[in-house]
């Protein structure tokens, strides 16, 4: 933990930090939560996370417990007084603290707003050089997993089902067949230099990181298909990887024991990595074309 | 808030007891609770509820914090403390706080348990006399229902809807077009003295109300049928009414603004009603028949 979080209007120090008994995060996982980058000073695509977060936050009913600017400052305050320079910042807002009712609590209830600014290393990831081991999973979460909840349990047991099994991470499969996502990261696949991912839909979170591939992919004339696949097909994969606010591309170098390609991270994961770091630290000045035959 | 509560070893006025920033079940609802009524100083079903608990714990590779025996008597010891004979009194318990990462933390974290006694009148409940109305709602939940989790928000977000739409509750449908459960109890209707309710399974949480339901009618030579129905099967229904630990049996005297019965409290709904509370409170020494023309 760092030096100090902020919470409900102060900077305390996480020993001394404390959430009510009756915080509907804690009763009923009332909750909305953001993960960004602080990377050497950059805060990567702040944009586009707190543009979700008032997404999530308003299809729940919920206001934004301050303004916009107010919480882009405290982020940065929080971030100041740790004298941070790379950390993900995790951001956690709540409906507050009220006796315990399924109802909602007067609109006028304070809400949490909790900001916990991890250290974190982004230049020292080995998952992002050496890869993970993914074991897919049935995928029993409930049906808006397009809002950012902190309904996580389901998530958080597919990935220790993963770890049980000699994997790294999990990758969830609906009813349908098709594969989800990962436990906390969008799931890619490559095919013959197509990059395939399920399209957006209540069934997966719209990742932040995954919009920005799309937009790399684009600008730098590379094929991305917006369509569901099966882990049948992953197995054959080129290539496949994560992406997600911290992790950023991480390779994926066997699916249910399968090795994908060699076993190796790709060319295609290498590429968008190296782009996506120039463009979240704010470097990337200039369009880069995808070149095949790299 | 009673006067006091149970947080982790120490009994607290509800200001000095705080919930860490990391716990699991503020981070990724990773908690599971419990709902006992303390009805006259009886505390309803305990057994009941105390397997259920473990059950859950169980399937979600937690142990019990406590002993058993440790559990009986620190809710006992919290309701002595406030004084208090008539109670809802609420149990959770998380896998603990730790860094935030979607594995499980190490087996060794300790785990919170919490005991909130809310002060709760039996004898004064107006659902249970005047009964309540119901809205139909599509059900969004995960996969396992039948686990008691804090992964609470849609039925929250149910309930808050049944209410902006001039209803007390909601019955949640599943995508095969039956009723599953209420927002925090068990559905049920009845037909021709028939008392028709959804079977177990991962799709509805086994009440222990319910349970014990299941025990009065057969005891009574009531007509139990374990089976799925429709809204508008419950629509035509001659009664239909709610089980759950706090508010007991609650007639159902609308649904999506179809009167059902004559609107009021039925003869079944009282007479389970007045069995279940002699059974709650130890004072259900024989066997009672149920007269259909009664």
């Amino acid at each position: 933990m760092p030096r100090y979080i902020y919470l409900n209007g102060q900077y305390v120090p996480p020993s001394h930090a404390s959430i009510h008994p009756e915080d509907r995060g804690f009763l009923f996982g009332d909750a909305v939560y953001e993960v960004i980058g602080c990377i050497h000073g950059h805060l990567a695509d702040e944009t586009g996370h707190l543009d979700r977060l008032e997404r999530s936050l308003s299809e729940l009913h919920m206001p934004m417990p301050v303004e916009r600017e107010t919480l882009r400052f405290l982020m940065r305050e929080v971030l100041r007084r740790n004298n941070q320079k790379n950390a993900a910042i995790y951001i956690q807002i709540t409906r507050g603290a009220a006796k315990r009712d399924f109802k909602f609590p007067a609109p006028d209830t304070p809400q949490t707003l909790m900001i916990i600014p991890y250290d974190f290393n982004f230049d020292e990831q080995a998952a992002v050089h050496n890869g993970v081991k993914i074991k897919t999973t049935n995928d029993i979460r409930w049906k808006h997993r397009d809002i950012k909840t902190v309904l996580l349990l389901p998530q958080s047991m597919a990935k220790q089902n993963a770890v049980d099994n000699g994997a790294d991470d999990a990758w969830m499969v609906d009813p349908d067949g098709f594969v989800t996502e990962a436990s906390a990261s969008n799931a890619f696949i490559v095919k013959d230099s197509k990059i395939i991912t399920r399209p957006i839909s209540h069934d997966i979170l719209r990742g932040i990181t995954r919009t920005a591939i799309e937009k790399l992919c684009h600008e730098s004339n590379m094929a991305l298909e917006e369509r569901k696949f099966a882990p049948q097909e992953a197995y054959e994969a080129d290539e496949a990887f994560n992406t997600s606010a911290t992790s950023l591309i991480v390779p994926v170098i066997s699916i249910d024991d399968h090795q994908i390609g060699n076993g190796k991270r790709g060319k295609i994961a290498k590429f968008l990595y190296d782009e996506y770091r120039a463009y979240a630290e704010g470097l990337r000045g200039k369009q880069v074309h995808w070149e095949p035959g790299l």
